[in-house]
């Protein structure tokens, strides 16, 4: 029997259903003599996976010179060994990148500096960062090939034991994107040569010349003479197909470039399944290509940090955090995998803001509550930096469960918690979070922040803001619990489905919304109604089948909608007044000054020409009811709207519900809790501390 | 006696010490028959002071036709005999603008669709908002003086008894910069003819059309052919001249404005200080015209809010708080008054984030702990908005202390416990908060944001947040409290100066500078050495004295910089290295990979070509023993560098250390505090709750 292994819904261990729960434990940090006893720490508070980075930098000093062994903090075989002594799992990360606070981000310094004609370029050529590599540079891919190589020969004997799986490469993409440009190499995407990647990609798409030509604006006799763009007038069509294609194309040389490193563990003998991490809930459907590609048995998770220094969003988890982890571990669920995040925070690299135990418990608690299956704690425990290689401190103590100098951190009990939590809890493996009511998405637009077609109405970008910070975070205010579906996926048509809808819709998905009408299933539209599709042509399926209501720019509405069974609403934003009723309609929702439409009820499927974000609680309070009216059922009702909770079932009758306090101050509350039916089934009074999350 | 003054560093009422606590109560929300009830909990609550808006969209909802008293909601008159009755001062603020999320921002509806002509215009001249003025236009400023001067009637007979503050319209410029554009608005700036507001400022600055011609690279012959410019090519030095004097313009105008408004009143016969509010702290220094042209006894205060609805940076006050409002005070001290928090969070707007009993009266006393002495809570209470006017919500509650049916807000608490403080601390009026060393800076320099001349190697903008995410934060972290003084001022040759340096420096600040430096003053320049003035014009006076160091473009130095005593300091970003030693002149701070030097001490002087955000501990050790051979004397040495505190003293031989644990959890420290020639006064163990401020 497997000793690891995963399905859709969850992870088993030896048959057994089983959380994953990892720590980041470098071995060219921790020192040797203290390994066993802290991996015993590990497996104390419940954990029974390790994982680290193999960095090159590190095994291969100077080229040619790959060492593994000489020293004990260059000794993987031995961590190995230790650890399969200790009865810990491996994951083994080989990069070629790491990061990990490293210089050069893990690469080795003779790769950059001997090698500069393998760095990424921006549109015009330029190099923009010291150790961003362009990934399929065939020069890069043959100095990392000799190191994969190597570290196959040390490492193959251990496969499957402790060695349970491998991760592909670190946070793709984030070279690039954070530091100002996608990658333009022509020697790696080909532009400008017949057979290149890019013109490849080009081909694929388009199919003929003449197509490209109609699609770009351009009048180009051969394939080799398309050039991309890193920027244009976005109130040209064609501009925005290119920009576009051009994302999608990088997109697609991730997703190649996994397949590559993938092919070479494989070619090495090395047989486990592959993860990798997406470097925050905002670059998962970055790798929807690479998923599709990489296909069963494939791993995508994403890192989960609420901060690492001043700057973040916030400097503890916080219901914002909440929804950004919980869309996270919807879209990897969605994408056919158990939610896992491969970098939950363990402890920062900055002092401040300091991570607290009462905080990592409430963000570990929360993420189990959005959905988490599985994480490998970013990091467990570290040690000194190996000389000459840390690029943040001496000593890499990360403020980590266990302290560089071996001391228990007051949040290893944190993490024994959590662990003991998760070892009495497995059942969860094969459990789901309730949902009351659906929010469907389309992948690409939850990626188009650079691609936006100047003049639409609701850009695809402001419309995922909408999903998130509006739909999203109102239904974590109400008893109505979200749940998210991929709207080119199949939809499930018992439950109210609620679509925020930008002016670029697919057509494919234009039919499925409509489909699901014709079917019977209560649909509410939120936004405008699309008029264009993916490719930025005209496609008005959706607003036809709705009989084409004339929509008009409001003007002087103010910021307050009326909804007829629960009155004015506040906060919200108009984007378009309605006109006149389509035939067959009713009104639905009007703007109380100039009792001008605002959108309308036309047999069971509901528009709302509104997009809003979370402010005030008339708002939770109006899609309760209009939900209600859709047939949704209620999961969990805290009178306490700012408290968030999670309600969790199997199939064998395990439940509980979580409530989640994730503000810095006490509140209190009473949480209802409701069957499948709507019966209630229990309630309670609570009063939470300041980032408490209670389990009922 | 007057009942009511107030001098730079305090308030007193009836000649005695007293923090001014206001509350902001709207007699056009709250129902009139519970006014005195909720006056006399304030004033049991340490209240001394009531403020309200005079709305004109409520007082004059017809052109013509101006009410007061009708209706309980207009009644002023009213609502100023009972305070009067009560024992509370009245601060009234007539406008013309209010925002309090009222339609229109305040104003009446009439106005906006009768006279659209007199809205602001972006510089193409177009309307970008429909309740943006532009305050000058001499149609909105006739409209306003009829409104201004039934105020006066009504109010007169109140003035001294109880009104003893009058505010100047609101927030002013939030209008136009929160909205995109400055105003550009022909008729009121001018530009185009030849005595236009406009060319008159540019005939001020620049005597002769030669002049103008050369700055702006200009050919013109008359003064009216000079218009403005929004944007361009910013590595073009007269581009930026143009755009820089554009926006010093339009302060210039919000000074003319407030002048204006407040000659009205005079007018009238109304006399009383005047105050306004400056909408943020990252605005007070758009209000350097202003105070200069109001003159002694002009009030500016500033507006703390630390969250108002879901996109804020924090849901509740964190460190990053207590540093934005502490150089908001110190900003507000070195204007020459009373630090003012003339909008103090007393609930929000919104239902989410919550505002919460313990996160209150932290953000309280962290604002008295940065320098505080006086607030008005907005708002202390509320009720129905009056018809047809609220903007956000039928009912006006706000989460306040006193909810909007008059049952108590649990933050009432916080408020009574800030308000008993206050009130047997008195003395703090007088006192101040001790700073170890001295942090300098260009008021010019902290609203650089729209104007950097490109190619820069240290923009204003990126300088003036590094002294706040970097220097001050990391002073906070440490044993050495700082305190803030504009360059253009009279500086303390008896403690460490600290200047961020940017590229940009006036030759009056670089004079000064070596000045200070020549007088003996130990002198620590941090970041580049100025190039240019303020005009875009080289100006090198600061790097001549120093002996004209070649400082190139560092390469490959790394995030690391090592400091001989403390060693290697992490997470620091080196601008140049210095390729020589000036004669004269001792290494100091080097690139521990590459041995390259990145800065000097020079006598008095010591230059470190660094620039950093707070980040990790080996920071304010640096710091630390940086200043403390530079011969400052530590305040006040938290063990857990997290936790922020802040010694006052006055002359009297009153002292105290507040302790603030900004975070979600509970912390640790141990404290101790330092007499003025560093001996140690004592030490404490304490254990901090989340949200905890404490006070020794």
């Amino acid at each position: 029997m497997p000793k690891f292994e995963f399905d859709r819904t969850g992870f088993k261990t030896d048959g057994r259903d089983q959380f994953m729960i990892s720590g980041e434990f470098h071995y060219f940090r921790v020192p040797a003599g203290d390994w066993k006893r802290r991996m015993e720490l590990f497996k104390a508070a419940g954990g029974n996976c390790l994982a680290t980075y193999v960095p090159w930098l590190i095994h291969e000093p100077e080229e040619g010179r790959i060492v593994f062994g000489d020293v004990p903090n260059r000794d993987l075989v031995r961590f190995l060994e230790t650890a399969k002594e200790v009865g810990l799992q491996v994951t083994l990360r080989p990069g070629p990148y790491q990061y990990s606070e490293l210089v050069n981000d893990g690469l080795p310094d003779w790769l950059l500096t001997g090698y500069p004609e393998v760095l990424a370029q921006n549109i015009h050529g330029e190099v923009f960062r010291e150790s961003s590599v362009s990934y399929l540079h065939p020069l890069f891919l043959e100095k990392a090939r000799k190191y994969y190589r190597a570290f196959a020969e040390a490492v193959r004997p251990y496969m499957g034991d402790p060695v349970t799986m491998l991760q592909v490469d670190n946070e793709l993409a984030g070279i690039h994107v954070w530091f100002g440009s996608l990658d333009y190499h022509p020697v790696t995407m080909g532009q400008g040569t017949e057979n290149g990647r890019y013109p490849c990609f080009l081909k694929k798409k388009y199919g003929t010349i003449a197509a490209l030509n109609e699609a770009y604006a351009l009048n180009v006799s051969s394939w080799a003479e398309v050039m991309p763009i890193a920027s244009g007038d976005k109130s040209d069509a064609a501009v925005c197909r290119r920009l576009q294609d051009y994302y999608d194309f990088y997109c697609g040389t991730l997703a190649e470039y996994s397949c590559l490193l993938t092919a070479w563990l494989r070619e090495d003998g090395l047989y486990a399944p592959i993860c990798h991490n997406s470097a925050n809930p905002t670059m998962n459907s970055m790798f929807t290509e690479t998923v599709e590609a990489m296909g069963e048995g494939f791993l995508l998770g994403s890192d989960h940090y609420y901060t690492l220094n001043q700057m973040w969003k916030q400097n503890n988890p916080t219901p914002q955090y909440g929804i950004h982890v919980y869309y996270s571990m919807e879209m990897m669920r969605l994408m056919g995998m158990p939610p896992s995040v491969l970098e939950m925070p363990g402890g920062t690299p900055a002092d401040t803001p300091p991570i607290l135990p009462e905080d990592l418990l409430a963000c570990y608690m929360t993420n189990l509550a959005m959905g988490m299956k599985g994480c490998n704690y970013y990091i467990y425990t570290g040690g000194p930096n190996f000389p000459g290689t840390g690029n943040t401190a001496g000593i890499y103590d990360y403020n980590a469960h266990v302290h560089a100098d071996g001391s228990l951190n007051p949040t290893y009990e944190s993490l024994k918690t959590f662990g003991k939590f998760c070892e009495s809890h497995s059942w969860m493996q094969r459990g789901s979070r309730r949902g009351s009511a659906v929010i469907g998405f389309e992948w690409k637009s939850t990626r188009s922040a650079d691609v936006e077609y100047a003049g639409q109405v609701f850009t695809r970008t402001d419309c995922w803001e909408f999903a998130r910070l509006g739909l999203m975070y109102t239904m974590m205010c109400s008893d109505m619990a979200p749940e998210l579906v991929n709207l080119d996926g199949a939809l499930d048509l018992f439950r109210p489905l609620i679509v925020p809808c930008p002016s670029v819709m697919s057509a494919k998905v234009q039919r499925a919304l409509i489909d699901f009408a014709e079917q019977g299933g209560q649909l509410l539209l939120l936004g405008t109604l699309p008029d264009l599709d993916e490719e930025f042509r005209p496609c008005t399926l959706l607003r036809e089948y709705l009989g084409s209501p004339e929509l008009k720019k409001p003007f002087r509405t103010g910021a307050v909608v009326n909804y007829a069974p629960c009155g004015d609403v506040y906060n919200m934003t108009p984007l378009h007044t309605v006109e006149a009723l389509p035939e067959g309609a009713e009104a639905l929702l009007t703007a109380p000054r100039s009792g001008q439409l605002l959108g309308f009820k036309k047999g069971n499927v509901r528009f709302m020409a509104v997009k809003w974000l979370m402010n005030t609680f008339d708002q939770p309070a109006m899609l309760e009811q209009l939900l209600r009216e859709m047939g949704a059922v209620p999961c969990v009702r805290s009178s306490n709207r700012n408290i968030f909770t999670a309600l969790w079932e199997d199939d064998k009758g395990n439940r509980l519900t979580m409530v989640m306090n994730l503000y810095s101050s006490p509140q209190t509350t009473e949480i209802t809790v409701y069957g499948r039916n709507g019966e209630v089934l229990r309630t309670e009074q609570l009063k939470l501390a300041a980032m408490e999350v209670r389990v009922l």
